[in-house]
């Protein structure tokens, strides 16, 4: 908090003033890669009326029809208002209300904005909310999604054929398009992210019929809860943390919480997690939902960290 | 200044920071008062690269189909993002680009945002300028448009139905509606301006085919030129100016230039006002144009005596 305080003081003249401060989580991640889903699951968990969320995706600079004159994609930062997203983050994390601009996905056209108020949190996801320092200074908690490819491109696919309108041939000749552009500015934040988290398979189990085990990177730039007392290391266990090196060489924790952990032993874990809080309200039942009544512990889990430090850093 | 830097300071968590700060004009007044016209000249004397100006009418909170079912006019806080308005005055007056609202008078919708980066100079005209404390405390000259309630029917009558599609029936039933607030919201503003504009025939000479005469009150609440220097009080001279009081008993300067002053006089006015300032550039000569090549010297100078303002603004 002190390092990223001083980040927000110098910025812009914009001035971060302690008693007004809103808790924010940013989650980031590529196109499809289960930002909203995580966010749902979190809404619900503490309601609608006490936290806020927005979509980046909003301050898309083009309309879609704009878009097919121009030389790049949405994931270019040319092709959104990130300065304007950055004023808006400082605002909100400064208890501010925004005129928030909407880009509507069904149409891909760009609307009258809207009038958005922090609740007591707000969680930010899209492509871009870890794009700058300034950005990163305003969220208590980051996280980025590292989908593996394959499955993004299934969950892509899926996704804008059933609800964006897209024929299966136009999703993937866009991901084609895209992909120089994801490389250059959407996977660069995930090196400036608290927590990386992974779906995935695992290997040998992909034709299971079981929810996609998770993989957190949890890194030591802020508080995580202490799992050491909660959890082995032993790789046999459903739900386990070890210690290991990122792709970049750098220290992390490492907690797999596999597809087929027993609701039971999630549960547990997560009651004993959640206790660290050392709040009043119970551990919500609605992490884990993944759609039409159907759970997954992985995500269960997944959620609940992040929760824990959205409430954590209203107790400082 | 002093003073309104410290109402910065203490509102809502923004900074002012000294060095960034933009010069801002507001000019406030009831529909169709003539603050476009009073706009137009001052962008194109300074140049639209330079100056920046926008109407505060965009910050409606309805379109026109929804104010249909709503119980107030625009000219009702309620039916306005006023505080919204309020950051956005804050961050043009830090150097800040602010992504404003839009609001289409032809066709009466909210459309998609537009970006807006503070020139060199930014001038607010519309309903709200002078709203709130924290509104004027971003203005370095605030001016309030008085025009008699006769003059303003007839002026907002010929525009609604040439540009907005209003029959004049409808424009005399809508002036009808908004009298109540137009008093409790819109002139209550005209308190707070440091010049009060007000364009009328002078009487006994209302059919002439000549412009308008001014009747500025130049209220000291900040440094207007000294024109006690180039100017006699003689009531008979086409331009004067008198010590009056003003309707709440305050004394004011109040210049008066009459319609038929001649352009040689008024010139010879400005030249000297304009000297004052000790800029290289000469004085600019799209001041007084009214529109298809017909000019106003009361207009002139009245266009002068706020670039007066603005660019003194810049000098301290």
């Amino acid at each position: 908090m002190p390092h990223r305080q001083m980040v927000m003081q110098r910025a812009r003249g914009l001035e971060w003033v302690g008693p007004t401060h809103v808790p924010m989580l940013a989650i980031a991640g590529d196109s499809a890669a289960g930002k909203t889903t995580i966010t749902r699951g979190l809404v619900q968990a503490l309601g609608g009326n006490r936290i806020t969320s927005l979509c980046s995706d909003d301050y898309h600079r083009y309309d879609r029809t704009e878009r097919k004159t121009l030389p790049f994609t949405p994931l270019h930062p040319d092709c959104n208002y990130l300065p304007i997203m950055e004023q808006h983050l400082q605002l909100l994390a400064l208890g501010q209300p925004i005129l928030k601009p909407v880009y509507e996905h069904a149409t891909g056209q760009l609307v009258r904005p809207i009038l958005v108020e922090p609740g007591d949190f707000v969680i930010v996801e899209g492509l871009f909310p870890l794009w700058s320092k300034l950005s990163r200074a305003c969220f208590d908690v980051t996280a980025y999604l590292d989908l593996p490819e394959s499955i993004r491109r299934d969950w892509k696919v899926r996704r804008d054929t059933s609800q964006r309108g897209y024929s299966p041939e136009q999703v993937l000749a866009e991901l084609e398009r895209r992909e120089p552009e994801s490389a250059a500015y959407i996977r660069p934040q995930r090196a400036h992210a608290d927590i990386v988290i992974r779906f995935s398979p695992i290997p040998g189990r992909e034709d299971r019929d079981e929810p996609l085990s998770a993989l957190l990177l949890l890194r030591p730039t802020i508080a995580h809860p202490d799992l050491g007392d909660i959890l082995g290391s032993d790789t046999r266990d459903a739900i386990h943390l070890k210690l290991l090196r990122d792709d970049d060489g750098k220290p992390v924790d490492a907690l797999h919480i596999h597809g087929y952990a027993e609701p039971e032993h999630s549960r547990e874990i997560q009651e004993r997690i959640w206790a660290h809080l050392e709040v009043d309200e119970p551990l919500p039942d609605s992490l884990g939902v993944v759609g039409e009544g159907a759970r997954s512990e992985p995500l269960a889990i997944t959620q609940l960290i992040l929760l824990y430090h959205l409430i954590q850093a209203t107790q400082h």
